[in-house]
């Protein structure tokens, strides 16, 4: 087979807030070869990432990403890595590639799933789809009361494990996110896994960071998440190494293996956490959990939006036993809800699998999403570059 | 003073080859506030740089650049760097903005140095500008007999000091590539400064590159260049240990300071090389300067492109007497030397230093450029987010 075509369908809520909600909008893939489709799903930016793909060249190494992709070989795993690797050398001066690519790949994962009537997991190499403990990820309430009201509920739907992140953690004082950690635990039972997500609120600054460990401590929260920017790698360091029993945890900027793997190195994370729409795919996202794996570090995927990203993202671990918690969107928008026709629902034991189907197992409801589709078109130098293709 | 507008003006030759040349387009930026009007480029793909800009909004973490700059307060350096930090919060998730905001951030420096009149490196607190040895950045031919051709005219030219990139160094055996580095230095002349950048060919593979090892220590290489992906710190360390001699170099693909700073630490890097139009401008760069000169790194910069980007990239360590190696382009595309009406020459003694005259002291010729502006257009949910304004 051959890549014959990759559209891309930019879809959103009518109305985008500063929540730090990332199921708002959405960056869906299709990939066509041999009459077979795949889908994948850009956890980035709609409008760059699609320019990364239609832009005219620049020079030699700053080519656009269709350029590495379409009429590109397509029959094997290996031809979905070297694709990656004529992004990674031909786009390297294009900064948004490796999130344009992250889509696609997904989308010839799950085409290459398909044609061969196999799930990703199993051309990945696992032999079975191990079952995980799904944690509702949540956001913090604007207040103490909120958290504890949101966490009472994911209670009340089953879920023994939850994370709760942003809203106004670090913005005020140690002692105010004290009574949202606390709320949390309350609200989620004493029997549960409690994580805690800050979003890269204290820069490089470890003693604010540190300044919240004993809380965290207290609420016995598993994990502190991207306490730091995703390049901070000194003070994640520097901050696990004051942090005995809540693990440090990071790594959904990794835009390449890379960047994870110095995450565990120089980061020294306990646990690490791919978002399979950045890093450039599955491919990389499944190397990042060997790498994990050989240095006992644990792989966590991060996924907040559809369960088209949720599948993908589970297949990387799908095999990996050990690895026994993943990240579950508990309330995203309904735009993110509606992507999927057979969304992965928890079994009786409140755990869920990648897909048994083949590909990513995920049916994309066209139909359903039509509201949601957001027209773009893009011209440059007389001659249009892209128009939303017909969706469906 | 406050931000009033941002243009971005995409400029192309009519015809752009996969050589890796990057002076084939350019993407510049006008930013006007308080009456005054100050000059900046990106080092990046124009149309995703763009959409960067223009694009709706994700969520609170994947804002357009534009939120964060557009009626931002201009007073001082501190309201740049104000405008910086909130670039890499409030757009974390957008991965172009590090090379969308370059640009933008030299010309908010550019602009404020007008209206102080007083140049750039003043304003960074450098009290003179030191001269610096330019080197004719220059790409290797296609046969060491060109490659020879290419080093005798920029020894006619009166170059002391010449960099060899790309080509096909790499792609075939060491010995051929030994002819190259042979030839680079017969034509550059036995006094000569000979630098060798490879860009990124070998990967991750320390073997490949040490094997080129050898033939550039008999060709007396300064450096060799980006021998390894902008990511592979692990690689540029275990490589600069085997290379006694000739220093390892890297850094332009450096966009946040925290990469370079890796390179330097993790990478051990001897030059750490560093473009303004990727790095998020000419405050990081200045930053990477003072972190290399703690660490007894040289710092150099990175431009292949025009001199509106040559005097952006001089700023950082225009006051640095110690580091005295700098990028000259000197054969770029005609587009480029088209940008500066007044280009910074070489004095008699072959040096070059940044100008003495406010902000970055270059004056675009928006008339020169005419011909090759690229008309381009963005529309979204039926809103024109973009269309290239008039220049000039």
């Amino acid at each position: 087979m051959r890549v014959e075509a990759v559209d891309f369908f930019y879809l959103s809520m009518p109305e985008v807030t500063t929540a730090a909600d990332g199921s708002q909008d959405a960056l869906l893939v299709r990939v066509a070869a041999g009459g077979h489709v795949g889908w994948g799903e850009c956890e980035a930016a709609p409008l760059p990432s699609i320019a990364a793909f239609v832009c005219p060249m620049s020079h030699g190494a700053c080519r656009p990403v269709s350029a590495s992709v379409l009429g590109a070989q397509l029959n094997d795993p290996g031809d979905i890595a070297a694709i990656s690797a004529r992004v990674a050398h031909d786009s390297m001066d294009l900064l948004q590639a490796a999130h344009t690519l992250s889509g696609i790949e997904m989308a010839l994962w799950d085409l290459l799933g398909k044609a061969r009537d196999e799930p990703v997991w199993k051309l990945l190499g696992y032999t079975r789809s191990e079952p995980k403990i799904p944690y509702a990820s949540l956001l913090f309430g604007d207040t103490p009361a909120e958290t504890l009201e949101r966490a009472r509920k994911a209670r009340s739907e089953g879920f023994r494990a939850m994370k709760f992140g942003w809203g106004p953690i670090g913005t005020g004082t140690a002692a105010y996110d004290a009574e949202h950690f606390d709320a949390a635990r309350e609200g989620g039972g004493e029997d549960s896994h409690l994580m805690v997500d800050v979003g890269q609120i204290f820069g490089e600054d470890v003693e604010a960071a540190a300044a919240r460990l004993p809380a965290l401590v207290a609420a016995r929260a598993t994990w502190l998440e991207e306490p730091f920017s995703g390049h901070a790698f000194e003070a994640y360091a520097a901050l696990g190494a004051r942090s005995p029993t809540v693990g440090i945890a990071g790594g959904e900027a990794a835009h390449n293996v890379a960047m994870a793997r110095h995450l565990m190195d120089f980061g020294r994370v306990k646990f690490i956490q791919i978002d399979c729409g950045r890093i450039g795919g599955i491919g990389p996202a499944h190397e990042v959990a060997q790498l994990a794996a050989a240095r006992g570090v644990s792989y966590v995927n991060h996924t907040f939006t559809t369960h088209l990203a949720l599948s993908a993202s589970l297949q990387p671990f799908a095999g990996r036993a050990e690895d026994r918690i993943c990240e579950y969107p508990a309330d995203p928008c309904v735009l993110a809800l509606r992507v999927a026709a057979n969304p992965i629902l928890r079994d009786a034991a409140g755990e869920i699998r990648a897909p048994e189907a083949p590909g990513l197992g995920i049916t994309v409801d066209t139909e359903a999403l039509q509201p949601y589709l957001v027209d773009t078109e893009i011209r440059v130098g007389g001659k249009l570059l892209y128009a939303t293709p017909p969706l469906g």
